[in-house]
């Protein structure tokens, strides 16, 4: 690799360096050349990055030209049509030439719905995220799901997934490997093997299938060189890497394995996954930092079986809530029955000897898939929370008189789903007012509307989060001030319950200077934002400075979704940015 | 009556005007003295008009001390200070003074509430509607629902309600009785007697209790002096009243007596009961017009048991579906085989021989409650109807990206229910923009919408009035293309299917200045409006020159629900109007 980078660095003309990446941009040498002036490339990844940076900038009939030069999926164009050889071998790793005369004539018919709709073939990196190749219909459901996006979206998508098939064209002319990035992959692969359901991934708190996680993670601790690894007593498993001095303090870095219901693979376990694979090199390697490394597999943060939302960090906080235990899940299991029934103690004392003492740690950090569209709209793998966002939650509804939409005239109804309806979009000026506020409005219903009927009542929820307490109380006063004017107006009552008042959790500073420092050596911009969700970063935010990093997400960053996604390439600079977080404290 | 209203039009001042009127406005000798100017009054119905007039433009300090000026219900007042003869008489009458200790205690903490809300105190005419008296548990029920409604609209129904003790106590020093009023009255309360069930007034088509009221309706138009009276092939009550010459062309009125579940009594019913009444007037003074009267009591009209709405009417005009018979309800019986079990032929032939010949008839009018609030607000108890609005209806949904609160930044979002909030207040401008247009978005839900996810999904409803095709058309036009730029600039996509497209019905100009014309003779003004909900007179419309009597409806003319509510006094207006409009034919 260094060789290739070497000379790239050193070319002398565009012309030259752009020879030596042929074929990375399909029929599109521009690119590579108009990435010339950014040398020197520290890295393959800000390569990478710079490359991305040239389509980004590019004026919109120069994508829509690279777009262009792309072959279709599978299209009459591979036998009537030159492709590269980069093409015609992904789309063979893809077992696109040997489809079925139905999936082939399946796809034909979305080429030209998608050409038409469009005006720009299809793109779609068929070697994937972990770069072995999508099966067939894996294939077929995503070209059917993009269908329904918009033309703006879609053009960027596909540039997305134009960058995604030079990063693995880039890989495999510096013959490099993500090594470690497909150990993550492939054991959030193996982990969403276990579920509570047949065919989706759901993993609730001491069910069959989280003991069975449990279990697989304990092993893998193990496997990978950790000194100690057990179940604590809320069913954390715990890992310890010792430093060389037995003695020392410890930096405590993890994430839950627990998920919501029909939930993505990596949510989560990724922050387990990465910290285990770099114990495990340093193990390979018989080297001992001079502090220890404790990773922890919390074992609920999702809150689905129980309300008892970060059980598993809020027993090394001592925040673990007594009256939990006598909580029933929906077949009326109580929690304490639930841990005696999966070998866990259950009792009060033995939680309460969980809990950290502070002095023994240097901090925490958590890596953690973004959950959010913003690296991936971005173009960029990893990004620095500055904070978790403080948030508050309200259910509400508004009130006023049900009556015949024929006969009431306009200036004389009272109808309470307009009340809301400008409510909401209230929300969304007064979030978009200031940066990395966001407001929604998540339920809206007229119950038992009627299509001529004047809604007499309209329930509605509110969610506003912003990074700092002041600035999310802010919001908060800002929208039911608005609210009640509008109540005014339209001559309506209404009812507004909190139901959750979260603080935010800022980034300890020199904390987050340390993933900003790892983020830049490996040669990609400090990428800052705050985190909308919670994290067990936030629990742990209460006794231990804390800072995350956020590993880009696929499909806009979905997450809570089956479609959840990382790539290997992604996860791989997780796994280089946590060793050199570990170096930094070395 | 004469010799007072005599004296009241020849008083030569306002206080000798007030004085033959003292105590009809409680302490507020004021109303009366004012309303001196508008001598002289035609009618006793002008006089209350000028009164309330009166009210209505007298300064808001005014109003309230009017207000004010009445004692508490059933308060300490009735004993501590003193009371005008009326009103301890009224409350008397209501059982106020035998209140239970319990009851007693209900009043004063709800009298405690509503001064403290509303700072006035609350006034109800406790005599009712039939000025019969309401019950003590009907008193307290209505307390506990106006507590809820907001400071303006309470002041205006304190108003309203003083409007209607004064019209009482007029009533009474005119010594005048609105009998056909009451008539009119009683026979909706008895026709409640029948319900399909226990409790609530709900008469579907064919019941067994649709049968009872049948039969009912039978007997009294026989009563009234009909010369016949029969149940047709669809189950309609027709009653003929001929005229002087058999052959003469008959006039063709009448209204429904099915009802929506959990229904008013008047909706429809009124619109029966009072040609009936007033064709006993002619009866009982032996009188024969120069035209038959034919009154259709229609057996379906609201669609409740099968979609088959306007049935009854549609009979008469040649436009049964004969599909409709297949219909089952949600018990599975076909329309068919109801019909037989009604003792009805169930077939095609003779549903069609009902059909009507527009030769033989000089047209249609129909008597309906408003079912809207205008004549209520405007202290009118007749209106003319100048169309019955043609209406459009639609469902739809807009599609966005599901995505997190709190992840997703406010400018990367796709949120179906911003664009619908959008949508709604769209309409509500577009409806706004020209006069008797009317448009609601009466269904707005999030499926499984939760607090922490922003919307993929929004269904909704569009229902859009105007008074003509056109008028109805262009809101339409103009609310689809908003759809349309609000989801291009949103990045969505929406369905929406049309569900209903009805004409307007415009009502014949001569039709409608019979109307203006009895109007104007009882005394009262002219005040034009359209019809927002669908009537019997939209289907004869098909074939016949039609025009509608709209009366006022209380409590801001709620219908389609128990709450329902006309006066004798206006149900006497509407017998009177009616018999007006037979003597121009005459």
């Amino acid at each position: 690799m260094t060789d290739l980078l070497d000379r790239l660095n050193t070319s002398l003309t565009p012309g030259e360096f752009a020879a030596l990446l042929e074929g990375i941009y399909e029929h599109s040498p521009w690119v590579t050349e108009a990435a010339w002036p950014a040398r020197p490339f520290a890295t393959l990844a800000s390569l990478k990055h710079a490359l991305a940076q040239v389509v980004r900038e590019a004026p919109l009939e120069a994508q829509l030209a690279l777009i262009r030069a792309h072959p279709e999926l599978a299209g009459k164009a591979m036998v009537a049509r030159k492709l590269t050889a980069e093409s015609t071998h992904e789309q063979g790793v893809a077992g696109l030439a040997h489809c079925s005369e139905e999936q082939f004539e399946t796809l034909q018919r979305l080429n030209a719905a998608y050409n038409e709709k469009f005006g720009f073939p299809f793109i779609l990196a068929v070697r994937g995220p972990r770069s072995a190749g999508l099966g067939r219909q894996e294939i077929i459901d995503t070209f059917t799901r993009r269908l329904h996006h918009s033309a703006a979206f879609e053009r960027a998508e596909c540039l997305r997934q134009i960058h995604r098939i030079a990063e693995i064209r880039l890989n495999e002319r510096f013959g490099i490997e993500p090594v470690q990035g497909r150990q993550a992959w492939d054991c959030a692969e193996l982990l969403a093997g276990h579920s509570d359901v047949e065919g989706v991934l759901t993993v609730t708190y001491l069910t069959e299938a989280h003991r069975a996680c449990q279990a697989q993670l304990l092993r893998w601790m193990q496997d990978c060189g950790f000194d100690d690894a057990r179940v604590d007593a809320v069913g954390n498993v715990v890992g310890l890497y010792r430093g060389s001095d037995p003695q020392a303090k410890r930096l405590l870095t993890g994430s839950h394995f627990d998920t919501v219901r029909n939930a993505g693979r990596y949510d989560g376990r990724l922050g387990i996954f990465v910290p285990m694979i770099a114990v495990r090199e340093l193990h390979r390697a018989g080297r001992r930092l001079p502090f220890g490394i404790e990773l922890v597999a919390f074992a609920e943060e999702e809150g689905q079986r129980y309300a008892a939302t970060f059980l598993g960090s809020s027993a090394l906080t001592g925040g673990f809530v007594p009256a939990w235990l006598d909580q029933t899940d929906v077949d009326g299991t109580t929690m304490r029955v639930a841990m005696e029934a999966a070998g866990l103690p259950g009792t009060l004392q033995a939680i309460g000897a969980e809990r950290r003492d502070p002095a023994a740690y240097l901090g925490f950090v958590e890596v953690h898939i973004e959950q959010g569209p913003v690296l991936n709209e971005l173009d960029l793998p990893l990004g620095i929370v500055t904070s978790i966002n403080g948030s508050r939650r309200f259910l509400g509804e508004v009130i006023g008189t049900a009556s015949h939409a024929g006969t009431t005239p306009m200036d004389r109804r009272h109808d309470a789903a307009l009340a809301v309806a400008e409510l909401a979009l209230a929300v969304e000026r007064a979030a978009k007012r200031e940066p990395d506020r966001v407001g929604t409005v998540g339920i809206v219903e007229v119950p038992q509307g009627s299509i001529n009927v004047v809604p007499g009542r309209c329930r509605f929820s509110l969610d506003l989060r912003a990074p700092h307490d002041d600035a999310r109380d802010a919001l908060t006063t800002e929208v039911t001030v608005e609210l009640a004017r509008i109540a005014e107006r339209r001559g309506l009552r209404y009812t507004l319950h909190e139901t959750l008042r979260a603080a935010a959790a800022p980034s300890a500073p020199d904390w987050q200077a340390r993933w900003e420092a790892a983020v830049s050596a490996l040669g990609l911009p400090v990428h800052r934002l705050p985190s909308g969700a919670g994290h067990d970063a936030m629990k742990l935010h209460e006794i231990l400075p804390q800072a995350m990093l956020f590993v880009r997400g696929g499909h806009s960053g979905i997450s809570h979704n089956p479609l959840e996604s990382v790539t290997d390439d992604d996860a791989q600079l997780a796994v280089d940015a946590f060793r050199h977080l570990l170096e930094q404290l070395a």
